[in-house]
């Protein structure tokens, strides 16, 4: 097949007009003029990956079917997102082992938030659950289906597990955390150099004890943002990025599935989430997640940073490929042939390939 | 008077070995060669400013003398200071009205800070003086003896006492606030663009509500800085550095009248205050100002960030001379010869001129 003279987006080659062949993966580009415009009716990005997603339109990863699987696939690839992680709340080992993945070679590790993780910062997971961690999850949750676990490091034994962990090929998040500064950096110094919803959950910059969102901007830290503009005030995402730069940026929705639906009454794994106005709370007032959809996060990390395209294609993919090992993200010879094709307004027109 | 063959460091012509002729006026400089090692043995600074100073070695600004004020100026040019602001604590206006300033045409204009700064971030000022800015402070203190004023910005008069503050040739510092983000944007845009000790005695940085200390990162203020390494970590001062640059840091001191004596009990205005291993405090642990000389606040900002020593240059007194309008912080034909010569561990070997 045969794209013409569209405007072509990847993070490494830099943009420009081109006309690209491909079938499963990509044949041949020609490189026809470059361009400094992002004016295009036809943009030509990398297909989005989302690393952190528990829902959408009523389907929630927690009590999901084989069937709401290949469902919650199509959902996403309207947003243009081809590879995405199937996420997790914190729940009994029993209740995790119930969650069936479809049978499909590639695409569908599930992103495993909790229950390790911090009482202090649990955001919107149920405390009961809590525990350290514990090599006992793999014989409830096979390591091959895990792509990512998110963690807080402030547990005695967090360095042996999340040696097994690495060693089992699944890529250790530190979320949901109420680690010191010091502790993050002995984390960062380790090679633990992934932190989930950046600065959501963790615990705060004081000028004294710069805690985890303190080491996030120190250290070179690559983190995910929800860019809903609820999460984190707009403006802090911009200085984020003026810190830390596009390269450590990558975008996630942690939408719930309300996303997409209307207000009303949603379950969050088993706790009860209310949505008012396009925000999800539990009853207590805490943010439950995200009604975020991809594109929307993109053309929102756009307009809060007023970042150049090369930059978007980094942190809506790119970054995310070569934090987890996924051969993605590129459009360039010999890669998987998966595009997301954008108007000038970065709505989503079509997805290629998928 | 000459000075031959001298590391000159100036925050706009750069570094560079030269030769300098001067009176009470620099008259020339012979520029021999550039170097960028910052090693030598002569180190010509241009003198130190430091605008927020309560006290030093027994003499306290509310207590002081006009005797103990020339004591007072002695002392700062040991440290290589030329000049700086004897800032107050928050107290009655009869209390201000008894400070009593030498009778010298430059130099000496006070710093006040307080009594118009927020009680939920008074630091170590004593709550019951506080009040809302008012201009009988005029009544007592001549607005000619105030150099400075830090106060609140959310004072529901904040911007006609700060009006009538620069009508008077009164910088107006925001300091001791608990300002949220939006009314810090609202005070940078009306120019109000000065931040005292930061990130101390403000708002915290919150995801969803930045605070002061986020306004202060995001927008382009000019901020003090308290480099003991206790008042702020190490690393948020680097971080600062960082995402500000050398164009928006003031170092200051707040030292207190136990600067550079031993641990015991001292008073700061008509707060008790006890100094153990060097830090001083109230009774409840509120710190208390500093112990730190000028020189020491020299040497740690160029050991916690790896600064040039151009920019160096610029935070230790050019900063503070743009910013307050004083004819200094430079070395250069016409402007004063006030100078402070360092070894080459920053030490200061002897000031000339003063």
């Amino acid at each position: 097949m045969i794209l013409e003279d569209v405007l072509i987006v990847d993070p490494v080659d830099g943009q420009y007009i081109g006309t690209i062949e491909f079938e499963e993966k990509i044949e041949g580009i020609i490189r026809k003029s470059d361009v400094t415009s992002t004016k295009s009716e036809n943009i030509l990005f990398p297909a989005f990956v989302d690393p952190h997603i528990h829902g959408i339109r009523g389907i929630d990863t927690m009590y999901a079917s084989k069937e709401d699987f290949l469902k919650f696939k199509e959902c996403e690839a309207l947003e243009g997102v081809w590879r995405f992680f199937p996420t997790t709340v914190t729940a009994t080992f029993e209740r995790l082992a119930q969650i069936q993945l479809p049978d499909e070679p590639e695409g569908f590790k599930l992103h495993v938030e909790g229950p390790f993780i911090s009482e202090k910062r649990k955001g919107a997971h149920n405390a009961k659950y809590i525990i350290p961690p514990v090599n006992r999850l793999f014989e409830y949750v096979q390591p091959a289906t895990i792509g990512l676990i998110t963690m807080a490091l402030e547990w005695e034994n967090f360095e042996e597990f999340a040696n097994t962990c690495t060693e089992s090929g699944i890529k250790v998040s530190i979320g949901h955390s109420n680690a010191t500064f010091e502790q993050a950096r002995w984390a960062y110094k380790k090679g633990y150099t992934r932190l989930t919803h950046f600065p959501n959950a963790m615990s705060p910059l004081h000028h004294r004890e710069m805690g985890l969102v303190g080491a996030g901007l120190y250290f070179d830290f690559v983190v995910e943002l929800i860019c809903d503009g609820l999460h984190v005030a707009p403006e802090f995402i911009e200085l984020i990025y003026r810190i830390k730069g596009a390269d450590k940026i990558m975008l996630v929705t942690d939408s719930i599935s309300a996303a997409g639906l209307s207000d009303g009454h949603y379950m969050l794994g088993d706790l009860d989430v209310y949505v008012n106005d396009g925000i999800a709370k539990l009853v207590d007032g805490t943010i439950a997640g995200s009604l975020l959809t991809f594109s929307q996060a993109v053309r929102n990390f756009h307009k809060f940073t007023n970042c150049s395209l090369v930059e978007l294609a980094k942190v809506s993919s790119y970054n995310t490929c070569l934090n987890l090992g996924i051969k993605g993200g590129r459009i360039c010879e010999g890669y998987p042939a998966k595009f997301v094709l954008l108007d000038e307004n970065l709505q989503v027109k079509k997805t290629i390939g998928f």
